[in-house]
């Protein structure tokens, strides 16, 4: 099997592990599958699970499209025409919970008729009441698969996603980060199956690295002052996902799947002008860890 | 006095005015002034109000700005450097009750160091509910106004509306439009006096214009499902300020003030995956009339 069809297949398996899996820990939510075609070549299963338990709104979307490469990539990696194929599996999930946090894995494999090909993606975390704790975990979890693989990747693709998911406007991070990896080709020490492998490693870390985030915060109390807090620090995601995530800007601009595209915002979320959390509370020690290069495994 | 100087204070003038009057039709929410100045050059007075008893959410802005002209004004004008002044009023209402429409109006005066100078704006409308008799006056308003000066300046601005507040990712206007318009300087059979004349009425046309949908619709009882109609049209509202809304973007990007950028988004707004609103129904009707090129004059 090529390398394609090997992706497509695994993202496709992951997908049905993950869903099935978060069915069954979320106990009252299922996902609803639509599948789509695309006109120019392709298409996904997309499947959303409203009001669940703990999840109060998820996406766990799956594609594969091919057909003439847009003229945005094309320029930026200065060809004048070739086919590409893509294929990738891409989840956000949103707690109901204010204390559990706002996960996010993308994996996605890419090539094109000229031979050029590459695998991408990353996991990173939101959450809306920072704890060291688990950000610790978290970190040590992604590091642990990077360091299977390279040694030097965990430090790389941490840096690139404090870099990818900052908010500029607000001089904030999106949240505490994670790994964010792409264009990771068969070059250099690594041919495309052993990048392949790595991505298979990210993928399955997902779900040990997410239930008991989930289900641990989730046990928490929480009344209207944190639920508040939590519509407002979705306000943020927002604002990320529609000004500067790229996946999202390249959606829209080459006629993607709106709804699937869309299906990262959150069920619920709020702008207050000017809001400044109280100082010394929760909220406000969530926004000091805001911040890009804090090490969390000092 | 200079044309910039009587613009300005004529804006401030019309926030006054415009602040004052909500306060008083509302009865119970008060505009809380922040008062900001640019590091670079001027400043702004930023007027919001939270919780009232008709506005959930409003923000009436005023600003005056000056200094070296951005980049992206420079290259689109075909010019190597240039000192700028900007002044004017920006404003966003988001009601209470879903009955009650949204309404976004901006006047603004532009002027550069080498003699360039125009007026832009305009007034429209976002009704989560669209009525015809509604979306008629408030067209009518509007087609006086721009009657009063330039016959064929309402069918002009009312498209530039149209294509403007345009969702391209959801086929959708984000209302039912109104007038926009931009660059008019003073040159053809038009003065900037007279220009700044047809600015002003449009200013004015304001309060007698909103206030009467406000007042009406805000006495019409509503339960949980309009409410959530609401939401989910404020999420389309989120969507066109945050992806397509130029002034937004340029605020962004040229590090304005981001919260009185930002005063725009509604208090609260929320996305459903695929929702479709049942057929024959209030909302289904609205999204039906959510396209451009309508006469609602015809």
């Amino acid at each position: 099997m090529t390398v394609k069809d090997q992706a497509e297949a695994w993202f496709k398996e992951l997908q049905d592990k993950i869903t099935s899996e978060l069915e069954a820990i979320d106990g009252k939510g299922r996902f609803i599958e639509d599948s789509w075609t695309r006109n120019e070549g392709g298409g996904g299963r997309s499947r959303a699970l409203t009001e669940g338990r703990l999840i109060e709104k998820g996406g766990v979307n799956f594609s594969a499209v091919h057909g003439k490469t847009p003229e945005k990539i094309l320029k930026a990696l200065n060809l004048s025409q070739a086919d590409f194929y893509a294929t990738g599996i891409s989840l956000v999930l949103h707690p109901q919970n204010p204390w559990a946090p706002i996960i996010h894995m993308n994996l996605r494999y890419f090539e094109m008729s000229n031979g050029v090909h590459w695998f991408g993606g990353g996991i990173d975390l939101t959450p809306h009441y920072i704890k060291r704790d688990d950000a610790v975990f978290f970190h040590q979890q992604l590091k642990n698969v990077c360091d299977n693989h390279n040694p030097i990747w965990y430090k790389e693709f941490k840096k690139w996603a404090d870099d990818y998911f900052y908010i500029d406007h607000r001089n904030e991070t999106r949240g505490i980060g994670g790994i964010f990896f792409d264009r990771l080709s068969g070059s250099h020490e690594k041919s495309i199956d052993q990048i392949f492998d790595f991505v298979k490693e990210t993928g399955n870390t997902f779900l040990p690295t997410y239930i008991p985030l989930l289900t641990k915060n989730s046990a928490i109390t929480f009344g209207n002052k944190e639920k508040e807090w939590q519509y407002l620090r979705r306000g943020r995601y927002v604002e990320f996902n529609l000004v500067y995530d790229k996946g999202t800007k390249f959606g829209l601009d080459t006629n993607g799947r709106t709804e699937s595209i869309l299906m990262s915002l959150p069920p619920l979320a709020s702008w207050k002008y000017n809001f400044q959390p109280e100082k010394g509370s929760e909220e406000s020690k969530t926004t000091d860890w805001l911040k890009k290069n804090i090490d969390w495994l000092a």
